[in-house]
């Protein structure tokens, strides 16, 4: 494949990292030179010398990998563990008080990213995985973080298509803005089986010291666990808790 | 600063990341551009491409940090994230089953790198952090770790001078050649407030399908908990059983 003239080596750099994903964690040197459109010497040549520095691993047979200094690196990022570290007893406690999934997710590219997840072997089978992403308009917590979003985030998510996922699944875009509007009015987001059928979420907003809404957090349980409104005080007074502990955090860190 | 010729773009790029840290998470241009060597035109160019892409973001202030995406990409590192779903579940019996900070961690660069860190209001405070880094000979998962690594790995560590943390820290490198002879012969590790006064270490090893010890668990307690020998079944136990369930997984993804 002829190399596209003008590319940045740092965007080579990061093609090779972003052909990595949950459904492909393991590459070919030929994969990763398709899906990056590098020719296969130039693959070769970066991936050598991530390897070197611990950002891609060799598998034992012919692959790569994400390597494990990209996953120390990333233990850096504030919008990610340090969220997480803040959030973690309060999702604890949430579920040890419903037994029923919870979910941290933020807004990033237009869907959301789920931070940490805390399951149990009562709790319904989810498609949400810890680094995965699902898309706003059909998640509890997506709901949340897509109400909060900057104008231009929503009006992009707005103006695409919206993927219809079961019956349920609001695609008209109309009715999306008028329940993002009850959303900002009530404080809590609902999902009713439009992801997955049979799978219920109830959400609410983090805010940081600033007010800004910087995550959500929601419980997702089976249709037949009750009415998800039952479940409204508690995954907001679980949000507001970890509101308060991100608040009193920052303050610390910048007094 | 002037630049060092015939530096590759890639290590100039990996640089950058690598002057982020644990006591390091937020650096302003001038501090990056001191940390890498790099002049500030070029360490402002790549930064602004690295934040387009989402591996660093800008910080309120004049400053960047580790952005989301690289915690996404990290999450796929299975040396990290999947190691630690792996091990979650009897990681948390251990701690329900012994109230003590527990700990899973894996040798990266002559160091033991911490996975995952499970604690609580009762246990005691340890100086351990996720993604953080602790010296391998002064820590019960490093004498694991240690134990067992690659010739090249073993002999480069005891080369080094070892750094003395307090009077109980190993740093004779006979004595610890010794101590590690013992490990492999009794599947189990002690560290004696060799890292921090009033702090003791059981460890034991993680065993992947082949064999290969792939990382350490370890229970950390005051040293008013007890005789850390009466704790060492309960940790062998938990190792065994992480090994077991890595050796599950590993059969089921590649049959």
């Amino acid at each position: 494949m002829a190399e596209i003239p003008g590319r940045s080596v740092t965007s080579k750099v990061v093609a090779l990292f972003d052909a990595f994903g949950p459904d492909s964690p393991e590459l070919t040197l030929n994969e990763l030179s398709a899906r990056t459109g590098l020719p296969l010497s130039t693959a070769h040549r970066l991936a050598t010398e991530l390897v070197a520095w611990g950002g891609l691993e060799r598998c034992d047979g012919a692959g790569y990998r994400v390597g494990l200094r990209m996953w120390e690196l990333g233990s850096l990022a504030p919008r990610g563990e340090s969220l997480r570290d803040v959030a973690l007893s309060v999702m604890q406690d949430l579920f040890e008080g419903t037994k029923e999934n919870v979910h941290l997710a933020v807004c990033q590219d237009g869907q959301a990213l789920y931070i940490e997840k805390i399951s149990g072997a009562g709790a319904l089978l989810v498609k949400s995985r810890r680094g995965g992403r699902l898309p706003l308009h059909a998640t509890g917590v997506g709901k949340v973080l897509l109400a909060h979003a900057p104008k231009e985030v929503q009006a992009k998510v707005l103006a695409a298509p919206l993927a219809r996922f079961t019956r349920h699944t609001i695609v008209e875009p109309g009715r999306l803005v008028r329940v993002l509007d009850d959303v900002r009015g009530t404080g809590v987001a609902f999902a009713y089986e439009e992801l997955t059928l049979g799978s219920l979420s109830v959400a609410a907003p983090i805010q940081d010291a600033s007010g800004a809404v910087v995550a959500a957090l929601d419980v997702v349980l089976h249709t037949t666990g009750g009415r998800p409104e039952r479940l409204a005080p508690a995954v907001r007074t679980a949000a507001i808790s970890i509101s308060r502990a991100l608040r009193d955090q920052q303050i610390r860190s910048h007094p």
